[in-house]
């Protein structure tokens, strides 16, 4: 029904000058492992989500520690820690060969949408990221940024977006935008239509990557449809799936496989499926994505990886 | 009933710097082709419209993919493509020899008048857009910025708007203002009286052209009649027209050729008339709005290039 | 019953830097023509009123377009023509010959003040202003900005207008002040003690003219008296009336003697007045309008400059 | 039942630099008298209560005119005439040998607190204070904010009050905070308790003097025990209580003498009742209060000054 | 049931330049006295809750004066004394001995929550800190900032949050979190698993000590297990718990104990129960604390020093 992008090409956008351009391919390549896929390990709970999704019943009493997802992140194939910068500045040094994604805004889930809509602020500038990378010498490989699509926030969060990207490319950073159509105006946060044009945004906004959530199945097209249509209304802005709240690993891996060889995102974010897991765990789960996304390997062979 | 200004000469603003005039001049020309009309292919569309003017029954599945717009504007006569710059700098690469109007604010359509009036910020400012454009090398003959007339947030859009045209003629580009009343104040957005003065604030601001909605034929005046009133409202202010939801082709050329001849407008916006073609019948259909735009071309005569 | 000040003395205020002070008596010479009142030609309607103001029954057709105003004010003795400085960059430099106040914010009427109380931004900086003034050699006397006294927004305007005064006076330009009492807290906007008050106000802040609305006789007072109040609660700072909507000569002369002979008065603001006229009978009630001004007239005297 | 402070000592706060103490140490004793009490001459009713501070039945007809104050100011002992930035430069050249504090923020009273909590911005900031100062050679000794504590405003208040004073000191100016509780949340702006916090919000906000209300008698203590409640609260930031509105000169007198030798309060602020009385009377009335602040005079000594 | 950190090694985080680290171990190492615990003073309720706690039955009359509060930091074994920086810059020079942190935001308790939602905003900059450090020699340690999570303007203070700490180890300051859940959307400030989430915030801002009140026992586990999870979460962001409201000396210090001993928390900090006693009572149970915190006391044997 439609063309799908090859997901091997490296699209340098024009906003990257010259004299950056070595450094955003250095960046892109070793993001997607020189095959366009992108896995993100993305961990800005510990605002987003307080401690709920670090602590209770059938969550790993290893999550209860931050350090818990530096270890994981350390020694397993994810591409890169997507995290809060303060994070980042008090366990980086100890974890100096991870690849970093500094989250530059997020926002507690204290305060329901019918009491005000969601408002999620820059913390820190991208000029602060660039200025702490050569500081610390770790490696910030790119930026994040949520936008609450149809927040009554909306015109802030596109503000902060367009020019989070603007000066990641202008420093050769790799831009990922989380996509979060939100607020009492949205009555179906996984409509396909709605994630499509999220999507869309995304490129608008000059994004290379766009975290979207899994559309449903309710309009006319399957959930994979829909992700195919949504991955060519990016363009060559390369989509990637939020992997949710904790799954059973085949399902996970299923539900993988199909983004990637029907709906044609170019990789996975995980983070809950990971960290809730014990470090062996969280670590063997990995290396079943890893396969999924790199090695073009079955659900059935992925699987085999994680009860090893 | 009224004079009409000769649309074929240049209004070289007096916030261009006597430095920047040779710019200004070089822009304007390529822009309205030496002719005083300006075909504006109006493409902000993926953020305004999320994916509904890109998708969906009776539309081209090329629209789908945001490519499209660029192999229009590229294999067509267009004057320029307005985008955001986040997707100018995508693809700008690959499409280098467009003319690019750089869109500088943009909203979705999530959140309905009733629930909070339109609010549309600055993404990107016009010191970054020059920064690109000398970065790039891509040929930025302007900038785009929509005011919200009447909406509870029209303050900070008409700050924005004064501030994007002063700071587009200081580096020598053209600066277009798309006037929209809108809001929960305003009762009829195509009221002729509301559109002359939605013309005339773009003057006021000192925008070069203001793209307009078509005003209703409903108070007194016939909508091609009230078009000449507001063009004569904008004063050396050129007008045009936005295309709107996708028409059949005779019927909108036909409207054209009225905005063109008895409204005295200065050539024309088309956006969804276009992109929601195939590539071929939207190449097309760009020739016939050509003809009437600069041959003088009657409906017939143009609609014969659109059938061919 | 009060002494009145003198209004041929210049009051150089002590925010006027002296390498600036010989610009600023230039200036003010220039608009007061040597005799202390100002004639000024307020034509910030185009975004204040939107299309009312220069279309309808009883407005000349001439009105429709803003060249009008300029082909006015070149051929008047009116001391300077205020109006937004995006108008005046569009037809400036072919009319280089006037003296220009730019107004430095503007809203549009379209928002009733039940539904939200006025605000008007800043459009312009006065820094901006001066750097036009210089590009453009066009003679730029002064600045102007409305601030809406009671407006749930005033701590916004108070600000914006305290800065605009101390700024124009850094540089020499002459500041005034449109005061004017509005909102849902005002019931009574031509109350004569209100009037006293923002023309207080206005000095407060340092302005050198403040624009206010003609009291009205419901309070104890006339109206000539109560403008007699209000010049002296003004202090050193010089007082001049709107002239409103259109109205018949006599009455309108009338208006302005009693303003200038029994309100102390230091000249007027006449905008409708004179833009609704065709030119010659505009450029006529010029005549009438300056001889009472600067040259003693009476009102019978007066006339007959218009009835010629 | 407490120890006072002897309100004799200097204290040079840590954030005026050793560049400046010299400078600061001068303001101070200049506004003390070398007295340790401050006699304010508070005058910035022309925007807090427009017109009716200055024009009605049992005021002065002099006091229409705001060279009223300046003449007052000059004639008389007062330690420094406190009004707008706009003010003192309308009649400063001519009065140059006040002493001035700029009050920095004012808002108009036509708001009531049922519509809106009050809110008051920085007009002018403390560097455009020092630069004018310089420009003018006139006396600026110090600059004064009003913190509305308890409005729904207050957070902005905060910011800018501890600005102004952090700022001033580092320009060795006098820093004065003018602060009332007031707003919805207020039930009674003169509770003992409340205006005791006030006083301390005035020192953790590291003012030299602040200006409050005087306390009420219903709260177990008499309003001068308050005072000296307040007082002590404050630390080494000393106390004025505000004048309020006009009073008879015996009550007058007999308040203030109590307010120093039981309040413990370091001066006062009078604005109404010096300004509504005639130039003679008003300058009778401020030998009299002089008298008392700085001569230990009581308050029959006093009051035959005023009525000599 | 959970691992616990060592509270003894030093944590220097990524955003400590190479150049200030060892400034930012000298401040560490003052204010843990080398022994990973921190005793804080916490003294910013002069804002925070006005004159309430200072004076009134049960408290000592030397709280009434705002140097009790200098003077018992002096003479004590506290780490630090924490309040705003105007107060430091009013006492500062007298009590040079003391270390200081700069709270650098704070809010008045007269709005209820029920009105508005908590709003604290930055009364001083960073950079303001450092440049008064150093101009009055004085010893700045860190800064502190409060946080209400849940409030309606959480975005604001969690960007200011963000900013203060990346500044303050930008330039080797020592950055400690107050972090209160509260608001509107706040069922239980109390609530472990709110808290536990509270302190995992703190950790992804960045901060080196995070202040928060004591959870209550009632969901699952006790006070002291919630603090122990909580202490985890954190990961090396270190705990320390409010005081709260004065109470027994025995009950404090065994509740002191448990929190230290049982809950894992790295210090405490006291103000209430320090500053409302006299000066003698409140150095006597310093020691009492200090024995606690760094000398391995028994409640029994510290409760002898009270008593002493």
């Amino acid at each position: 029904m439609f063309n799908h992008k090859s997901s091997d090409i490296i699209t340098i956008p024009a906003d990257v000058p010259i004299s950056k351009q070595r450094t955003f391919k250095d960046h892109y390549l070793t993001l997607t492992k020189g095959a366009g896929k992108l896995f993100l390990f993305a961990c800005d709970q510990k605002i987003e989500h307080l401690h709920s999704s670090f602590f209770g019943p059938s969550i790993s009493l290893d999550d209860n520690n931050p350090q818990h997802i530096f270890a994981i992140a350390q020694q397993s194939p994810v591409s890169a820690l997507a995290t809060q910068l303060g994070l980042i500045a008090r366990y980086g040094l100890q974890y100096p060969a991870i690849n970093y994604i500094a989250k530059l805004n997020s926002k507690t889930n204290l305060i329901p949408a019918t009491q005000k809509d969601p408002q999620s602020s820059l913390l820190w500038t991208v000029e602060q990221i660039v200025h702490f990378a050569k500081q610390s010498a770790l490696n910030i490989a790119g930026v994040g940024y949520t936008v609450y699509l149809g927040s009554e926030y909306e015109a802030l969060m596109l503000h902060e977006a367009a020019q989070v990207v603007y000066q990641a490319h202008q420093h050769g950073l790799i831009a990922i935008l989380w996509m979060y159509p939100r607020g009492k105006a949205v009555t179906n946060e996984r409509d396909g239509m709605l994630i499509a044009g999220a999507a869309g945004v995304a490129a608008a906004l000059g994004a290379d990557f766009a975290k979207i959530n899994v559309p449903d199945d309710t309009t006319g097209y399957t959930s994979a449809q829909w992700l195919s249509i949504a991955a060519q209304a990016a363009g060559n802005t390369k989509l990637i799936c939020s992997g949710g709240t904790k799954k059973e690993p085949y399902a996970f891996l299923q539900e993988l496989y199909n983004q990637i060889h029907d709906g044609h995102t170019a990789g996975c974010a995980v983070g809950r499926n990971l960290h809730q897991r014990s470090l062996p765990q969280a670590v063997a789960f990995t290396t079943a994505i890893n396969a999924i996304l790199y090695h073009n390997a079955s659900v059935e062979e992925a699987i085999q990886l994680v009860e090893k």
